[in-house]
C-alpha cells in the first residue's frame, strides 16, 4: 500500500528497529539516510525537535534547547529516527551553545550534501539570560549560497516574546 | 439568488451528495473541478485541512497533520468536497511525510493545471520530533516559476513554536 | 470641534440614521462615499469585517467568514455603516466562497476607484476543510499595479494556525 | 538503574515491541495492565491523546478527537503502548461520539477495576457545531462514588472558546 | 461494524440527508432526538455552536454569538444535525439576547426532558458593549435541581477577556 | 417576527434612538430598564465593557478599564444602550477606582433591584501598578446574601497574568 | 467633578507629588493610607505589580518577580503611589523569595488591619527552576480567619504552565 | 549618574512636572522635544499608545483606538509626556478614524521632522466592523521617501485577527 | 540588608558555590534544607521545574517533564540548588513516569517533613500520548490530611489543552 | 568531552565564578570575550534579556525592560554572564531609553567588532504610553553595512500588541 518500495527504503536500520542502543556520547556515527524520490523539484524538510539537552563544558549544568532544522534536500535525505539517537548522544556532552549548532549544521552537511540547511536553537536562561545561535549553509557555487546569504540576511526579524516564564 | 448559473457548477457531483462512499485507498480519481469565474485577475485560494492521516510504511502506525494547500487558479478549481474525499483516502495509506506531501501535490498539478501551488504539512512528533514538509510549483516558462522560487526561498523564517504538549 | 465640514461629509446619509432599511438581497446600491482629505499622501485603511454570513449556492446551508478589506484610497471612501449593509446583504443570497471575495472586491473597485485594494475572507469549515480565498487589485497602468503583484506574490506566507475549535 | 523489577513488568508486552499488529477494528482485547506500586496513596494518572479518529456510523465520513482520560488506579494500571493500540482500535469503527466515550470508559473500567476514572472527548465540528461528551466513575460504595458526584456536578463551568478555526 | 442498531437510531431522519430544506423562521418542530443508550450513568454532552446569528428586533441588525449549550441525558438525546437546523430557524428572527437563550433553553428541556441542561450565548459588541447570559435548569424534585442552584452559584467567576478586537 | 411584544419593550426609549444626547458629566438618570420576561428561572446577564473611562480626581489624568458587569435579574433588567451612555458619563468625571466600581453598583442595584450583581474593574497601570476592584451584593435576606458571600469567598484565585505590555 | 472631598483624602501626600524621593533600602515607613468609604460592603482590590525586584541574600544577584497582593478593605486602603515606593525599597535589598512575600503581607497587615490579604509572588528562574511562594491572612476571630484558611485549601489547583522562555 | 547633560535635556519641562494642565480640545502646541544625542546611526523609536480615545464627529459616541508611532529621529526627539498630553488633546473632539491618523502624522512632522515616521490607529468596531488607518512619511527627496514607499507596500500583509471579543 | 542572619542559613551549603558535582545517579542525599521562619502562618511554596528529564526503563529513550511541586513547610523549607541537583540525578535514571513522581514527592516529605505536598508531572508524548501524573499528601492525623483529600477530589477539572504541537 | 580546548577559552573568568561582585554603577569594563571557532561561516547569536532595569534620568523612578541583543560575530564572541553583570550595571544608573540602547549597542561594537548587531528594548509603560527603541550596526566598508540598512528598511512591520496588561 505504501509508494516506497524497500529498493527505496535500503539503508534504513533504525527505524521500527527497538533494539537500537543509545550511544552514550557524541556520535554523528549513527546517523543514516534515504533517498529523495523527489530530486526534480526543490522542496524544504523541517524537523522540529524540543528534547534537546547538553551540558555546560565549564559547570557541567544541563542545557536545554530546543532546536529547529530545516533543509532543502538533494540526492539523500536524513532519517528522522537516526537523528534523534545522534541529538541524544549529546545528552552527556559538553559544548557552548554556539558551538552544537554549529557541529550539527557541518555533521548534516557532511551526511547529505544538501542543497540548503539551517540550525536554530533556542535554549532555557541561565543567569536571566538566553542564548540562541542560528547558522545556515547554501551549497557553494550554486543558487542556494545566495539564498542562504538572503535568508541570513533576513533571519528574526521578529524575535518572540521571551520573559523566562 | 446565486451568482452561479447550472451550467457554471458542470462536474460538480460530490457537494450536496450524501451518498458519497469513501474510498479503500489511495483515490486522485475522485477529485472534481468547476471553472475559475475570474480569470482575468490572479487571486490565491487556501485550504486548511487539520484532519489528514495516513500510515507509516514501515510500521504501520498512525501519523496526524495539518496540511495547508495554497493555490492561484488557472481555468479550473478543486471541489472542497471532493478534495475531502481524496485527502480521505490516504487514511489507510502508507508512505513518509515528505512523499505524501509531494504526492497531493502533483496530483492538484495534474487535475487543475494551476498557474502556482504549494502544499505544506505539519505532523505530529514520532520519539519527540515532529517533520513539516513544504513543496511548491510555478506553472513553468510563465512568471509563477520565478514566484515559486521566491516563495522557496522566504519559506518560513519563522518556525512555529513546538513543545510536544 | 470637528476638521471635517459639513461640506466634506456630502453624501453620507446613513451613518447616524437608525431608519436605515436592511437589503433583502445582494444590494451593491446602499454603497457610499466621502472624500479623502489627505490624497497627498498614500495611505492604508482596512476594514476588519468578523460578522460575514451567506448561504451556499447548492446546499442552502449557511456560511460565516472574517472578511479583511484594505485598500488606499483615491479621491473617494468608503462610508463604513454602508458598508455594513451592503455586506449584510449578501446574508439571504447564495455564492462559492471564492465569488464572493472577487464580488466584493469589484463593488468596492467601481465604487471608489481605489489605488489599490485586498480581500481576504476566512471560513469556516465545512466536511474538516476551511477555505480562505484571496484577491487583489492595483489601479491599471500606475505603480500600483505592480504593488499588487507584489503583495500577491507575498501573500501569506505563514498560514494561520488551524485545528477546527 | 530502575526501580521497577522484571516481576513488576509482569503482563507488559506491547512497550519496546516494534512488532505489534495494528488491530482491524474495535479490539478491546489488546489493552495490558501493570501492578501499581504506590497503592497507599491515591493519585491521578491523565492520557492525553489528540490523535482520536473514528468514522461517523451513518455517513461514513471520518471523525476526529482529543481525548483526555484521568483515573486514579487502584491495584492495576493501563500500560500506555496498548492504549495506544486499543484506540487505533476505532479508526476504521464507526459510533456516536456519546457511544465511543462511554464504551472507552467501561472498556478500561472493566481492564483495571479503577477507583475512580473519567473520559472527556473534544470533536471537530459538522456543520458547525462541535460536541463534547464527558463521563466519569467512581467505584460504587466507596467514597469514590461520592467524589464521581462531586466531579460531574462541578464539570466544565467554563467552556473553553471555540469559534472551529 | 457500529454499536448502534438500526432501531436505535429510530427517529433520526436529518443526518445523512441533504434534502433537508432550512426553515424561514423560528421552528422547534425540526428537532429531532435519538435514545440514550447509557442512562444508568450521568454524563455530559456539550454542543459548541460559533455559528449563531439573529436580528435585533427594534432595529432588525443582525446579531451573532456563540453559543455553549451543555446538558445531562435522561432517555432521549437531541440529534446534532436536526439542532443545527433549529438554531438556524433564528437566522431571521428578532429577539432580545437574553431573549433567545431563554427561549433556546425551554425548547431543548421539551423535546428531551433533560436531567440538567445550561446555554450561555456570547455576542458580539454592539455600541462597544456585548452582553452575554447564562441559564441552566434541574429537574424539578430530583438531585439535579439542586446542581443547576449550585452551578448558577459558581457560574463564571473568572470573565474571560473581552477587549472587542 | 419578535417574542417581544410592544408592551414589553415599554420604558425603552434609547436603542434604536440616534438623536441620544451623551451626557456631561456623571448621570445615572440616564439609565433606562425593560420588564424580565423569565422571572420564573434564575440567570445570569453579564456586560462586558472594555470602553470606560474616568479621570483621577487628585491629577486629572485619564483612567482606563474594562469593567464587567453581571447580574441576576428581578423584575427589571437594564436596557444596554442606556447603560452605555450611563458609562459613558464617567468620561469627564474624576474617582478614584476603588470608588468608582462602587458607586456603578449601587446605582445599578437602585435601578433594578437585582436578585445579585457583580462588578469587577480592570484598570490600566499607573506607576508600574494597576488596580482591580471588585465588589458584589444579593439582595439581603434572600438566599442571594449568603451567594454573594460565597462569591467573594472564591473571588479570583487565579488573578490573569499582567506585565504592562 | 469628584465624590472624594478634601478630607476624605486626608494623609495621601505622594499622590501628584513629584518630588517623592525613592528610598535606599527596605522602607516600610513610606506607605500611606486613605479611608474607606464603603465599609458597609465587604470588597476586593487587587494590586497587579509586575516591576518588583531584590538581591539574593547570597550571591547578591537580582530576583525579579511579578507580584499580586489582593485584600477586602477594613477601615483604611493603601495608597498605590506610596505602595510602588515601598516595593522599590527592595530593589537593592537582599532576601530569599519566600522571606519577601510574608514581609510584604505583614507590613500591609500592620499598615491597613484589612480583614482579608493575599500576596502572591511569581520570580523568574535560577538554574532552570523558578519560585512562586503564595501567603494569606484573614482577621482572627472573624469570618474571614475561615476564608482565609478556605482560599489556602484551594490555592492553585492549576498551575500555570512554565517553559522559562 | 545620567549620560544626560543639563543641557542635552534642554526644553523638557513636562516630565517630572505635576502641575501640568490637561488640554480641553486639540492642542498641538503641548508638544515639546529634546534632542537626538545619536544622530550618526539611524535608529527606529516606537510608542506604543493603547489609551487613544476621540470622539466620533457626526454622532459625538467615543471612538478608542490604540496607536502605535514609529519613527527615525533627524535632529530632535518627541518627548514622551508631551505626547501623552496631546494624544489626551483629542479625548473630547470629534474627527473621523482616517483623519485623525493623518492629523497625528502631520503633526509631529511638523514638530521633529524625522526622517521618517508612521502612524498605525486600531480602533474598537462600530456595527460590527473596525477600521485601521495607516499612514506613513519619509523626508522628501531622501531616501527615506522610498524607504517609506517600500514600508507602505508592504504593509500589513498578516492581518492580526479580529473577533470582536 | 539581607533579615536572615548566618544562623538561619544554616545547612545551606550549594547555593553560590559552584564546585558542587552533578550526580551520576539517584541521588535524594544531595537535598538539603533551611528553616521556615515564618512557621506560624501557613503558606505555600511552588517550584516550576520545566528541565526535567529520566530514561525510559525498558527501551532506554529519554523522557522530558514540567514537574510543578507545591508545599506548605513545617520547620523546614528545601533550598533550591540542592533541589535542582536532585532533580538532575534523574537524567540517566530508568522508571516509570507514574514512579518518578511518587518516589520525588517520599523524598521530600522524608526531607522536610511538610504540612502538604504535591507532585504533578506533564510529560511530552510518546506514540501520540502523554503522561500526566499527580500525587498529593497532608500530614497524617492533622487537617492537612483532609485538605489532601480536598485538593485530589478537585484535581484537574480543566485539563489543559494538549495537540502534540 | 567537550570540543572546546582550554586555549579556546582563554579569557572567560566570570563564568563558573561565584565570587563575581556585582557593579555599583555603569560598567563596561566588565564585559569579556571568547574566540570564534566557526568564523569561516557567518551566523546569529541573540541574548533574550527579560530581566535589565535602570532609572529614569530626571524622576529617578526606575524603569524596566526586555532587551533583544543579535549580532553576528567577527573573532571575537562576548561571554554572557560577563553580560549579565554588565547589563546589571545599569540597575541603579539613570538614562532615557533611547540613550541606554545606543550606548550597549556602542559598548558591544567596541567590545567584538561584530559585522552586524542590533539591540532592541521593549520597556514598560508610564503614563499609559511604553518606548521600544531599536539600533543597528553594519560593518563599515563591508556587505554588513548593506545588511544593516536592509533591516533597518524593514524593521517592525507588525507591531505587537500591546494593552498595557
Ligand atoms: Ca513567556
Ligand atoms: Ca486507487
Ligand atoms: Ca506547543
Ligand atoms: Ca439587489
Ligand atoms: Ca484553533
Ligand atoms: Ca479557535
Ligand atoms: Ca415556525
Ligand atoms: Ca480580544
Ligand atoms: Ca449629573
Ligand atoms: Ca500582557
Ligand atoms: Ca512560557
Ligand atoms: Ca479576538
Ligand atoms: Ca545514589
Ligand atoms: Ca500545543
Ligand atoms: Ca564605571
Ligand atoms: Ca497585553
Amino acid at each position: 500500500m505504501s509508494t516506497r518500495t524497500e529498493n527505496e527504503l535500503h539503508g534504513v536500520t533504525m527505524l521500527g528497529n527497538t533494539q537500537s542502543k543509545y550511544p552514550n556520547d557524541y556520535a554523528p556515527e549513527v546517523l543514516e539516510t534515504f533517498i529523495n524520490k523527489h530530486p526534480e523539484n526543490d522542496y524544504f524538510v523541517k524537523f522540529n525537535c524540543p528534547e534537546f539537552t547538553s551540558l555546560c563544558p565549564i559547570t557541567g549544568q544541563p542545557d536545554f534547547a530546543t532546536i529547529y532544522i530545516s533543509y532543502v534536500p538533494c540526492h539523500k535525505m536524513v532519517e528522522s529516527k537516526s537523528l534523534k539517537l545522534y541529538l541524544f548522544s549529546f545528552r552527556n556532552h559538553g559544548d557552548f551553545h554556539e558551538d552544537c549548532m554549529n557541529i550539527i549544521m557541518k555533521d548534516l552537511i557532511k551526511l547529505m550534501g544538501p542543497k540548503y540547511i539551517e540550525v536554530w536553537g533556542k535554549f532555557t536562561p541561565r543567569g536571566g539570560i538566553s542564548i540562541d545561535p542560528y547558522c545556515n549553509y547554501g551549497k557553494p557555487e550554486t543558487k542556494w549560497e545566495e539564498i542562504a546569504y538572503h535568508r541570513l540576511t533576513n533571519h528574526d526579524l521578529y524575535p518572540e516574546k521571551v520573559d523566562n516564564r
